[in-house]
């Protein structure tokens, strides 16, 4: 499925979070598996993002219907795209209900990613990758590669 | 401060969730309270956000150093940026830890936004403001607001 609430929210152990509806195929599949995986994928594939979205697994098998290239997982049977520049394998750890949602949170246990677009201390190089940001309404937007700029906290703390 | 990880969970009722370290001031300040501010900020307050991020609250008053100027809250007593483009007002309903963060939920009492920005049916026009994106190592990056795509959903759900 294609989630736009996710975040990160623990370093160490490394612990990523995904709100989910529990109406959601996927939803049954992750309580059933207590995996899941998060594939991270390039603004070009914003086509796949609204078809994976816009069907339901219950009705059809998505990997078929949209031509999705797996590649191996190594630590659980998640799916892995081939398309996405990054991808985690979790496992479950938590599962609470917060409002009309429940709040997953898994353990990665395994990273992918595509060398070509990390930097040699392993973090995504921007001028390499466009992210795909979903702003509502079925409406996708990226980033501005020359738009980045490098601000030392340490200096702009001082306030001086 | 600034926070990189966080993300809405529910819509009905709207909850916000955000992962903070129980070392920051602000967790002490936020568990005291039992409120908090969520504030989004423009791309052109990335220095803002260098500087908030890194200095801490227990040493200096940042609301003066860096001259923040406040809006007035409606339901409770937390912090609304004049800077923000949005911004939330929550009433804290949990407090979790997950590893070495805590994640901190709280329901949106509250919401004040820059009419300019927004379309008539209360979505933001991203093509009037460009946020803060936030992509670790002391790097900010904001959106290419010719970028925009719309993609149906339901049209592309069909694989047709």
């Amino acid at each position: 499925m294609a989630v736009a609430w996710h975040a990160p929210i623990s370093s160490n152990p490394p612990l990523y979070g995904v709100s989910i509806s529990p109406k959601r195929f996927t939803y049954q599949l992750i309580a059933d598996s207590k995996e899941f995986g998060i594939n991270f994928l390039p603004f070009e594939a914003a086509e796949l993002v609204a078809s994976v979205g816009g069907s339901k697994g219950s009705e059809i098998d998505k990997f078929q219907r949209f031509s999705i290239v797996r590649n191996k997982p190594v630590r659980t049977a998640v799916p892995i795209l081939e398309a996405a520049y990054a991808a985690y394998e979790c496992r479950l750890v938590d599962d609470k209900v917060y409002g009309d949602h429940r709040w997953l949170v898994g353990e990665i246990v395994a990273v992918h990613w595509l060398k070509e677009v990390f930097t040699p201390d392993e973090v995504i190089d921007w001028t390499k990758v466009s992210p795909i940001l979903y702003i509502g309404k079925d409406l996708y937007i990226t980033i501005s590669k020359d738009t980045i700029k490098s601000l030392d906290r340490k200096v702009y703390g001082t306030g001086n």
